[in-house]
Parts: C-alpha cells; sequence; structure tokens
C-alpha cells in the first residue's frame, strides 16, 4: 500500500462511527461514564466512549442537562481530599505526594473528556457538547464548572502548535466551502456565486485554521483583498464589477472578515496568531505587498451612542467619522478596556486604528450597527510588539494623527 | 491554489523553524519563560517560544539540570495559594471561585509547556526535552515532579484520538523507515535489504502511530507476519530463504515486534489500541483471518531464575518450556501482577498465555534472556475483555490449559 | 522537500502558462507552427509553442478557419512522396525504408500537434482546438481530414490506460463539481442544491473520468442511485423528499445519467469501460449489489413516430410501452443497426433490453422525445460478451421476453 | 468518500492485475493478438489484452522472438492496400479516402499495443515488451521494422507535455530511491548511506521525470549539486566530509549525473528539457543562482586516442587538459559532429564547452576513458538558443576562449 493509502485511513480513521450496536447491558449515560472512568474503561474503554457518545447525541435538552449536572456534582472535586493531598504534598515534597495532589486536585470529568476523546472522530462531538452545555448554562448557572473544564481541555487540545493554516479556495472540497458559507459572520453569502466571486479571482484569498481531528470543520477563517492603497468602503471592495487586480500588483492586503466557526470553541483564541500568519504568508509569497489592515465594523457605535442618548449626527460625513473615531477611543468600559469588540481584539493584537471611513458599509446591518462607518486597524509589522505593550500596560488605544484629530474634533463639537 | 497545496503548507509549517537570531536582549532562558508566562508573552509569544527552544537546543547537561530546577522550584505550583483558593471555593462553589482554585492548583509550568507548544513543529521539541528530564532526575529526583506535569499534558496531546494508524512499506518515504531501523527494539534490522524483507513480501505488514504535529515521527510500531498456523520460532518466521504465503491464504496474524520509538513519551500508553486497532483493521482486509496472537521473548525469564538461585534446565525442551511456563504463570511481583513486563502489557490488553516454545529464539539475545524460549500470547476479540476483567481484579494470568497443565508440571518437577 | 510537494509540483505543472512576451520576431501562427516543425524547433520549441497557442487563444473564427486551412494544405502528406517511400520499401523492407515510408506517410499537422503539446497545460488547448475544428468544419468540409488527424492522435493519447477513475462526492474540490453541474446533459442540475442532494446521500454515487494531463476537467462521468429493485421512473429515483437507503442494502445500482464533458473529444470513446469499471468498482465494495441496470431515455421516439407519419398513442400506459418496445427492437437504420442512438451506445457495450416504462419521465423534455416513457439498460456481467457477440455479428436487440412480446403486441395493434 | 480517495484509487488502478484466470480458449498469444485486433476486442478487449501480458510475460527469448515475428509479417503494412489507398485519395481527396489511407497506412501492430495499453498497468509492461525486443533485434534485423513503430506510440505517449517532474528526496518512497539506486548511470551508489548523503544535505537536489501512467517508475533523474563556483572535480564535490552550503548561499548549480532509466524508451528523448526545466525551477527557488554548468565525464577521449594510435599525455594535467579540449572541439564524426557521446548531448541542447579539468574524476572509470579529465557544460539560458543554431547549422562547438586557446596548445604540440 502506499503513502497515500496511508493518508487515505488517515481520513477515515477521522470519522466517527459509532458503536455497532446498543449497550448490552443497557447502562445509563451517567453509569457508563462511571464504568469509563473505572478500572475496566483501560480495556474496552473504546466500546464504552462509543455508547456514551451515541447515547447523548439522542437526548433532548433536559437530559443533557441531568447529564451535566451529573458531571458537576459527581465528577468533580473532592475538597478534603485536595486538602490532605495538598497537607501530604507541603510537608513532604516528592513524586508520590505531588502525583496524589495532582489526581486529587483534577476533577474527574477533565478525565472522562479524554477518554471519550480516545474514539477517533470525538473530538468534534465534545466541541458540539460544549456549544450544548454553553447554551444550557445560561439556566444553570452551575454548569460554568463544567465548562471551565472543557475550556481546559479545549485550550489544550487547540493550542496553536496543534492547528494548520490552510488557503480555502475555489478548488477546496464543496463540503468545506458548504461551511464556509454557513459560517461567514461579518459580509453573508447570498449563493455559491458569490462564494466564487470571493474566492476565485486572484485578488482575492481566503485562510482558514483546521484541527487535524476535525479535517472538515474550518475553526476560524479570514477572507482578504488583495488592492492598491487602503480601502475606503466595502460597497466598492465587494462591487460584483470591479476590476480583478493581477495578484502581483497589489500593495496592500484587507482583512475584510474574519468568522469564528466554533461555537463550542467559545474562548478558545487562536484569531490573533491567523491575522499574523497569514500576513507573513502573503508578504513570502507576493513581494509587493507592504500594507496589512483590516476594514471593519464598529458594531457597537450605535448602541454606545444610546446609552449616551444621542445619535449618531447624520448632517455630514466628517461628523459621523468624527462621532466614530471619539467612540473608538475614548469610550471605555469600566476595567478601561474600548467599549468595542472590535476595537478589543485587534489593539490586542497590537495593531492600530489607521483611518475612520463614512458610507463605508451601506448594508442594512452596517447602517443599523453605525450608520455605515467603518475603520481600518493597521497591522504593522514592526510595531506590533511596541502597540501590544501599550495597549496591555495603559490601555492605549493607539491611533493615527488623523483618527486623533477626528476624535478630538468629536469632543470639540460635543461642547 | 489547490487542494494539494493546502496539504502541502500542513507539512511545511509542521516544520520547527527557530528564531531569526539570537534574543536581542540576552535575556536567560528563565528570563524569556518568565516574560513567555507573563503579559507580553500574549503577543509576542511565538518569538519568545523560540528563543527558548533554541536556547535550550544549544545547552549542556548542568544548564538543562538548571532550567529543570527553575521549574521545579519556581514554576510549581503555591500551597498556601491553592488552600485559600480550595476554601473559597468549598465555601462558595461558582464560576469565579472554581476558576480561581484551578488556576492556583496548575502549576505554571504546565502553561509554559503550551505555551512553548504554540510555535509549529514545537511538540516533537518537547517531547525531546521530557527524554532530557527523565535521563537527568536518575540524580535529582526532585525532577520527577516536574515530569509528572509533562507527562499530564502529554496524555492530554497524545490522546488516542489524534493519533493516526499508517501501514509503514517499502513505498513509504525514506526518512521514515530510517527511523524504523533505528528504532526496532526487538530483532534489529541489518540493513536495508533485511529491512525490505520485513516489508514488502505480502505475507509481511506493518503499522505505525503517528501524531499529527509530528508527521515523520513514529510513535509505535508493530510488525506483522501473515501465516498459516500458529509459528514457535523466530528463525522459521524470519528466515530469509522461506516462501512467500499469498496473503488471502493466511489464518494467523502473528504479532512479532513491537517498539516504542519515543523515549520522551515512556508512560504515555498507546500499545494497547494499537494491536487492537491493527488486528480490526487486518482482519476487514482479509476474511481469511481468524488468529491473532503473538511471538513474543520473555525477557525476565533467566534474570528471575537468577534471584531464586537457579538455572534454566538445559537438559529438554519440554524442562525448559514448563520452567518458562512456571514463571510466566506463578512469578509475581510484590503488587501482585507478574514478573515479565512483556506479560503484563498483554494480559492488561486481554490477551492470554496461549502457548510455549524451546528453541524458538537462538540470537544471543534470545538465549541470554530465556534460554531461546519464547511464549504466544492470544489475542481473542471475543474474549479480551473478560480476560481483562480477570487480570484487573484478580491478577489472574489466563492461560491456555496446555500451558496451565506445563506450569503444573514445572511445579512438579520443582518439588 | 516532502513527497506532497512533489505532487504539489505535478499540479502546478499541470496548469499552462502562456509565453512571457509576444513574439519578437512577430511572426504570423503559420511561421511560428513552420519554425516549430523545423530544426530549431528542437531547442526552442517550448518558447514557439507557447507562442502558437497564445495567438490562437487570440483568433477569431476566420483567422482560426485560415490556421486550419494551413494545416489542410500545407501540413498534408505528400502523395508523391508518400508513393516513391512506398516503393522503396517495397522493394527493400528493412529499417531505413521503412523508416522513410513512416515519416512520408504520417502528415506533418500530426508532429505539429504533438510539438504543441510538449508545453504544460496544453493538452486542454489542443482538444479545445479540435472543439473549433469541429464547429467550423461544417461549412469547410475538407477540415474533416485536420479533424481525422486529431482524432487519431487524441485516440492515443486518451487510451484507457492513462485515464482514471475518480468518485465526484461532496467532498470533491468545488471547481470539479462547478464543471459537472455545467455538462450534465441528461437530468439538468437547478442549483448547488440540487447537486448536493445527488451526491451526498449514501444510496447516490457519481464517477468521471480523468486525464492526469487535464486533472480538473472531467472527461465523462456517470450518475449513479443505489436501489432496492429496478426503478421504472425518475421522478421517484430523484424525489427531494424519498427516504435515503442505507447503501448496504442496496441490491441494484441504476446508471441514470452518462454525460460526455468535452466537445474535443468526439467520437474518442471511452463510456463503455466506464459503465464497466463503475459496476466491477461497486460490487467489490458493496457485494450486496447483485443488478446494474440504467434507466435511460428513448431520445428518438417520437421523431422515428413522425417519420413513420405516427403518433404516440396516448390511450394507454400499455400501449405507449409497447410502441416504445417496438421502436427500440424493431426501428433500424439502413446500416442495420437500431436507431436509437442511447439503444446503439448500451447494446454495443453488452447491455440488453429488460424494461419498459411509461410515465416515468415526465420532464418537458421527456415528454417531448419519448411521452414520457424510458428503458431500462441491464449490464448483466455473465452475458455481457454473448450478448455484444450477437449484436455486433446480426445486429440482434438482445430483450427480455417481456420486452420482446411487449414489442410483439406493437405489432399486432398496428395491424 | 474524499478526495484523497479519489487520488488513492488513481494509484491502485495504476497497478498492473492479470487476467484473473488463464485463457479458457486456449489460444496461443498469436490467436489472443488476432482476437483482440478483431471485433470482439471492443467490448472484451480488456480481458483479451491482459491473457495477451499475462501470456507474454511468461515466455521464454524463442518465444518472443516468434511473436515479434509474427508482428512483422502478420501486423505489417499491406503496400497494396496502401498504393490503392493513395491513389483513391489523390484523385478525390475527402474524409473517406483520407480515412481510408490513414487506416492502411498504419501497420496493425500500432493497434495491438493500443489496445493492450487499454489495460490499467499496461504501459510499463509494454516499455519491457520494447526492451526485449531492442536486445531480439540484435539477431533479427527485421523486428528493426517493429520497434520503429514502438517508438512512434512511445513518442507521442511520452510526449513532453504528459511528464511530471518531481524532485527526489530522503523523503521520496523507498521503491523508488530503490530505482534511483539501480539506475545511477554516472557515479554508483555504494549503498543507502551514500544515497542520503547526496539526497539529504541541503545543497544536494535531485529531479526525475515520470508517467503518470508508471508513477513508481522514474525515466530519467539528474543529480544536482549547489556550489559557490563552478567545481572541477568530482572528488571534492562528493566528498564525504565536505561542509554543507546553505542553499542560501549557493550562486552555481552543477549537473553532475544524468541517468537514463528505461532501456525500453531509448530514442525517445527528454532529456533535453530536464536540464532546462529543473535550471528554471531551481533559479526561482533559489534567486542567488546565476551560473548552470555540468560536471560531466569524456566518456570517448581515450578510445578516440587508441583509434589515433596515440596515448594520453601524462607528463603535465596542462598537456591533459589541451589534449581533451582537442578532442572535445575538433574530433568529429564523418557526419560532422564531436565523437563524444555526452558533447552531442549538451551541445545539441544548446549548452558550451566552459572548462576542462585534469585530475576531476580519480575513480578506475575515470581513469580508464579520459585519463581523469573531465569537463563542464555551461547552460547560459540567455545563448541556448543562438549556441543551439550554431551547432544546428555549422556543427560549430561553441566554447570559451579559454578551452578554445587550450584546443590550438594541442595542435601546436602535436606538430
Amino acid at each position: 500500500m502506499s503513502f497515500l493509502a496511508d493518508l487515505l485511513s488517515t481520513v477515515f480513521e477521522r470519522r466517527y462511527r459509532g458503536a455497532a450496536g446498543p449497550d448490552p447491558a443497557g447502562r445509563t449515560i451517567q453509569e457508563l461514564s462511571t464504568d469509563l472512568l473505572g478500572a475496566s474503561g483501560e480495556v474496552s474503554g473504546m466500546a464504552l466512549a462509543r455508547h456514551i457518545l451515541d447515547r447523548y447525541a439522542g437526548k433532548e435538552d433536559d437530559e443533557k442537562l441531568a447529564f451535566f449536572q451529573f458531571m458537576t456534582t459527581d465528577l468533580g472535586i473532592d475538597a478534603d481530599a485536595v486538602r490532605s493531598a495538598l497537607d501530604a504534598f507541603q510537608s513532604a515534597p516528592d513524586k508520590a505526594s505531588y502525583r496524589a495532589f495532582l489526581a486529587a486536585s483534577e476533577p474527574r470529568r477533565q478525565e472522562l473528556a479524554r477518554r471519550l476523546n480516545q474514539v477517533p472522530g470525538a473530538t468534534g462531538k465534545l466541541v458540539g457538547m460544549r456549544k450544548d452545555l454553553l447554551r444550557l448554562a445560561d439556566k444553570a448557572p452551575e454548569l460554568h464548572m463544567v465548562d471551565l473544564d472543557f475550556r481546559h481541555l479545549f485550550a489544550s487540545w487547540f493550542n496553536r502548535g496543534f492547528l494548520v493554516l490552510r488557503p480555502i479556495s475555489w478548488e477546496s472540497p464543496a463540503d468545506i466551502l458548504d461551511k464556509i458559507i454557513a459560517y461567514e459572520a461579518v459580509h453573508a453569502f447570498d449563493s455559491w456565486d458569490d462564494l466564487r466571486r470571493r474566492l476565485q479571482p486572484e485578488d482575492r484569498r481566503c485562510f482558514a485554521f483546521f484541527h487535524p481531528a476535525m479535517p472538515s470543520e474550518p475553526l476560524i477563517f479570514v477572507q482578504v483583498a488583495l488592492t492598491r492603497g487602503v480601502p475606503g468602503s466595502v460597497q466598492t471592495l465587494l462591487a460584483d464589477d470591479r476590476d480583478v487586480l493581477p495578484a502581483g500588483q497589489a500593495d496592500t492586503a484587507v482583512f475584510y472578515s474574519i468568522s469564528n466557526c466554533q461555537d463550542g470553541l467559545a474562548g478558545v483564541s487562536f484569531g490573533n496568531s491567523l491575522i499574523k500568519q497569514v500576513a507573513a504568508d502573503l508578504s513570502r509569497q507576493l513581494p509587493g505587498l507592504g500594507t496589512f489592515v483590516t476594514l471593519s465594523p464598529i458594531p457597537g457605535l450605535n448602541g454606545w451612542l444610546r446609552t449616551q442618548a444621542k445619535d449618531l449626527p447624520m448632517d455630514t460625513a466628517e461628523h459621523r467619522r468624527s462621532t466614530a473615531a471619539h467612540y473608538l477611543l475614548r469610550a471605555k468600559r469600566p476595567d478601561g478596556k474600548p467599549c468595542d469588540p472590535v476595537t478589543r481584539f485587534h489593539l490586542g493584537n497590537g495593531a492600530l486604528v489607521h483611518a475612520v471611513h463614512a458610507d463605508a458599509d451601506l448594508s442594512d446591518k452596517g447602517l443599523a450597527q453605525s450608520g455605515g462607518v467603518m475603520v481600518n486597524y493597521l497591522y504593522d509589522l514592526s510595531l506590533i510588539s511596541q502597540n501590544h505593550e501599550r495597549y496591555a500596560s495603559a490601555q492605549d488605544v493607539v491611533a493615527t494623527p488623523e483618527v486623533t484629530a477626528l476624535a478630538q474634533l468629536a469632543q470639540a463639537q460635543d461642547t
């Protein structure tokens, strides 16, 4: 058999296959879980894990809730056991006492998740399980404790070093493109033709992170337009009748849409490295690229204005721009961070506020959230560390002099 | 770009690339580690991690030891902090108090390892780091505590669900075959021709587990001979001039060599599922296969006899066989488990002792460790759970009546 | 670099890249062709070939016609030269005289096509060139001579042994699926969702032949439905709300659509082996399959009836069925072969007429061509040779007794 | 099923599988061939072709000879039929008369080869058949006529546009590397370690042409050393203890070995484009490369000197160099081309004689054929066309002034 056959079997192995039939012993999902954690779990773990995953898949919300509550109460830590292990370790720290402490301080539900994950293809099922958990935790806040354990495990499993960046193109498998259409969160796709228009031209690129255990599920993806100069409107950028720019002539890469795909991976961050790695890869392929910039929505602008009992001034474009600039640079949460979530994301990555544009997104959504105003965040690779430092230490929203001046104008107008 | 290009970039990403140059700030590896764990680690983590890995790679043993001791003392848990987090959690268990407890009870060196692992290709470096750690811990037993943390992380990262089983054949990449030659632990390869003889014929198979983050490093591999009937000697099995059996005519698959490849993954077990999965895969491909059996060494026989102030009786083959059977079934450690490590491995997997053969391995190594006696462990898929249960609960070494009779004969002879 | 990199470069090589700029010497396409056939063609052939292909791509029909006429008149055979080479060969047949004969009897335009084909990616361009040629030959029949040379070369290049059969699925690259939509000739796809419905369910399959030099261009594809029993209507077969049959429960594979994709490969036949190979592959994968059958249109029925000054009798379903059966079995061309082209195709492959169904295709097209009547051709692998023999030697249209009886009924009704 | 599965099936299809059993009719290979060419060949062609290929594989030389003689006498052209078809065509050239002429003028053995090639994996078998044919034609010169037909077909099938260039590395499949070892014709490999030394370092490259229908059989390969400056000795170039040059620092690519792999493809030339394409690919990857040069043997030097009743002067290195330069530039065959076959190959590609080195190959073979003298041929991409033109039109051996001066010195010394 050939190396290609190897790869094939790799892909096949990734498919989840359920148990051959129902559990002959008729155990509940809780009993199956206890058995999986027990001694017999070592040898018959695969079969037990498949029964649990199959059983879970067929459950209604109330049963899922009961299962998560079982995890909360029965598979948590035993505080007294932790305390005595800790005492023993502190009085005589050695391998044995440390091992006992590690065992006691980790809740058994983490081990349950690891044992479920033995089954090929189970990782995606567990991500789906956490999606349910987050939804159900709205009404049962104690489930958030279970969620912290899932998140802890996922942060380890979905560590950046395990992810692979893949270009998404019109030659990618249709089942993956189907998911790109479904998950696009910023500028929705109308149709497959619309998708083709954003993938096929040589001035358009798309990249996604994948995890090897979920090979047909993108985790996060970014869409990129190659342009000459920094664009000021999404209508122009995505116009159906625009002239395609030969990729070699582009000087700017515009990250105009970033979408997370997996609700079950909420809070496990990898968007940060996505932009930076795509920027690095693109500049290697296309040495003419000098500027890496976003064209971003300002989702919180109108909401914030309402909390200030104001409206976005619709008299002049400049007035809208200065109001938006003020919001971006000055509107802060109690913890001192910017109100706008997109601002927090890009500033946290070391970007700076580069320019603010009126009439830049005239879609219903764009008008509703920010009166059509958009913003460019600039990724200047030589300034990223320094910007991040200023943001992290002093919550400084670094901006160009032009945007800073706009923000000051707003304050002046306001008084 | 095509889907193949995606795969390619996947493979390229897996290659570790070091930092572009030395750390401009001239920090020590300890300082770099502290910075990586600090706030700035979020944005400049990749660069810091590369500096640490590069620096580590260039160190001598005494410096490595110092680095591990830094991990032991500076990056462990703070028992008082754990205790107060635990108290707070116990008095008011909620998301916040649980999060605080999780944070306090996990030593910071685990987070250090996860952050180092952000760098593509770093996983193999960390496995290598643990290999050093285990070696150095011989003289500095406190390092075993650090090792428990590595092992904990690796058990999560190298979870069965993340591994891929790949056939190894004469069409596999030479760099991988090179490692198969290097790692073969049971019956060493003389040469590439010898390797070819054990891979190319249709009655020979080889399978290995790989982790996607270390795609050219096998983790463990098993060599299989397809035969008619259960073989009783490795000389016959591996004879250069044997007739090749058409695969479709085989009724038995013989697992005649299992080799772990990564010292840095010691104690992270996946051999268990390897044999069972290979058996399942082979029986799907070759429906004629009905028997899955090993031809295994008895590495502890002569050593154990010496502890009993005895020698292996060389008078008759039967005498040697019965002595070996007695050893396999009756010689137990203080914890009640069999003395022989290979017996522990296969019985723990649910196999049973099927037959004992004299003059079965006449190599120097085979004669030295067991006077040439070998054993077949049988994997009867319908009995695996039950065997395992008996072994796990009562440390019963399940054996065929024939082997049990042999063991009784030895006892009779002895008295 | 890895084996995957090799594959990648393979795919990249297949892309046609034009010449770096226009021909510096400003030659016409005819002059370039003459130079490519001349001595300097050996070393600068690639560049010349690229100039010719680029130049051709930019031409209007009248210029293309001129180019083909140049091929007809200037690059044909020289009958006198052939005759004297033939005389020399006949009087002294040896290597030299035979070589001279071969050289003289092959028109130089064949060598021109081979030299153009040196350029990676040129094969698809040449197939496109023949598509133009066939179109233009309608008005310039002398071009058919050039076409015979193209067809001769393509029959050699697209030899069955060079083609690869690939499954087409919802996981195939979107650019290939796009072509499947475009080329489907029998039951058109409404949309990508329609495509998904015919690819994704486990009781649907699709297979295409590809040539390695045109890796993203299917040559011909067949769509297959897995069913229990032989279906009698395309509405039922393709109903949106049908229950999906687990593939393992199917006993019948229905070839319900076969589409040729490349006009430029007209007359180069590979459909024959497509069905037989798909049948063989499917029966290996799904041992439960016992029947391989088509559900085929009868495109010539109504046209033939008109030539007989008749209409399809719409009174009863049976009347329509018997009329169609009569047409299929008895309506013959002057050369003795069946009038219906689909009948000729399947009978020529060794199939037999299995059953005739009224109201089986109620689409506009189905009603227009055959009043909704369809036919199953059965591929009974054990009878294929024998059926073919009867058809080839005696133009017998082999049919089941039931269909034969239906045809007789029609004759009876007619009189 | 996935795209990778497609590729897999591609590879599997390429494997030749013989007929299921012997021909039930017990026909001779000649009868089988006649049937394959006849009507029934259309539908049962695959089975017939497999029987013929299987039967051929089992034959001794005398039987093979008989089969080739059958091809010569029974499957050649019928001169009278050709003549009458030619007459008909000449008097009324149209599609029908041209088709008849084409049919008559092509010997039926060409069609036989095409029909044998329908079977997946047959292409390699046919290449092997021609290898036999060439060997047997030594004693039966009439077989050369059959050979011309094979060569004609192979030139079409192995057209440059169908070949793929693949890098060969230490990560290539072992079965392919095994063939590289076997086929290396210039500097033999001692062992797999020797192979690794010539593949793994970053200043070593290897590239081969493959045909998709023979995916594990290299057709021709070239080995490349990356150096600083043009090397003057193979000992230095291949020294085990040399320092590896970082690839990015190289300014010169040295083609130090080119080996044809398939005797059955003799006379079907692709070496020409190999060097030029490798040069183009390398200069894209490594922009620092400016010089593309060979380090070539002079296989004909000592043989030619013997025909001149001379010996290579061993007094001084310069004397040897000037004698070699004289030979390279002045020693011509009756047809005016250089005596040395390697010179003919590279000059025909448009290279020029760059430098001549004494003591450059001190192996037994190097000393025997040219007293250790070697030569660099330079591929100056800007001069290739011009050099080729001079060589093709005037048989000029283009050389640097230094080599020309050396050659003149020899003439002076000689008189």
